[in-house]
């Protein structure tokens, strides 16, 4: 399937109320325990998507269609929400996420981007050439990985506590954790 | 991490809402489509998720209960929702999700669980002796490995579409189909 910017805008829409959904509120067991060490928390996570909203995927999307392959991204911060949600609860971080979120989707509306548009490349400085087009896609599906990733981490705080069950709970089994 | 009754209840609470806050009215290329052969389209993880509150979780827990060790539960079928979820909406089926885990979370609070009752034996057909704790763990497990599931068949869709940057993203790389 390729990318279609009204499904792309529609499920990152979404994501900001249904982390809020899952997260809010929830006793800290589930929010604040990770899966061992140099891994992330539920904390963590809404902290790093955050940092995504502010500095990786519309700042990126502008660059493309302001210099092309010229000028690189700059390179993005995996461990920058240890910084910048430093004193915050997860309810603020949900409502700051949710609130970047839709600023950036305004924008990236008010764009009106065109299938040339879509089309116009970048240049990532690990990946190389990338088009506005991947750069969207991806930002969905970052969204997934993380949504992926937050299943996974809460579920392995029950890992010893399902006994048998753990054999056919698929979620136990993943080992595809993302890379930086 | 054990078992504790609260922090079930106050995980298993949130799924439905989670789940309708991120499909609800999704666009289609999302909801109902699978990651091929064999495998379940959004549509279908919300069926079965109905299909375990009206057969699986509570009716099993009131096994252990009532008849302890001496009888094994009813096999779960993995497959009933294609029966159980045609000619309805994914609308629907969120709603029927939500109502079915509600009544069965007020049940599950009307036993007033103690500490010895949650060590409780019962006897799954294939697992053999579990206990009461251990189902509860593995009702929000199998939440959670669903949600997992969600997020892998939704990232799947534009695995394609994302170019260089599948190398970076974690729910690219899953392999960890839940078993029956």
């Amino acid at each position: 399937m390729e990318q279609n910017l009204s499904d792309t805008i529609a499920l990152l829409s979404r994501t900001p109320a249904a982390l809020d959904a899952l997260l809010r509120d929830l006793p800290e067991p589930w929010t604040l325990r990770n899966e061992g060490e140099g891994t992330w928390t539920a904390f963590d996570v809404v902290g790093h998507l955050i940092h995504g909203e502010r500095t990786d995927w519309m700042p990126r999307a502008k660059m493309i269609l302001q210099f092309g392959e010229s000028k690189a991204f700059e390179p993005f911060d995996r461990w920058a929400q240890q910084r910048e949600s430093q004193g915050k609860s997860l309810a603020q971080l949900l409502e700051e996420f949710a609130r970047l979120r839709s600023e950036n989707l305004a924008e990236l509306r008010a764009l009106n981007l065109r299938p040339a548009d879509l089309a116009r490349r970048g240049r990532h400085p690990a990946l190389g050439v990338v088009t506005l087009s991947q750069l969207l896609a991806a930002w969905v599906v970052h969204d997934l990985t993380h949504l992926h990733q937050l299943s996974r981490l809460m579920a392995h705080q029950y890992r010893d506590a399902v006994g048998p069950w753990g054999k056919y709970l698929g979620v136990l089994h993943c080992t595809a954790h993302s890379a930086p």
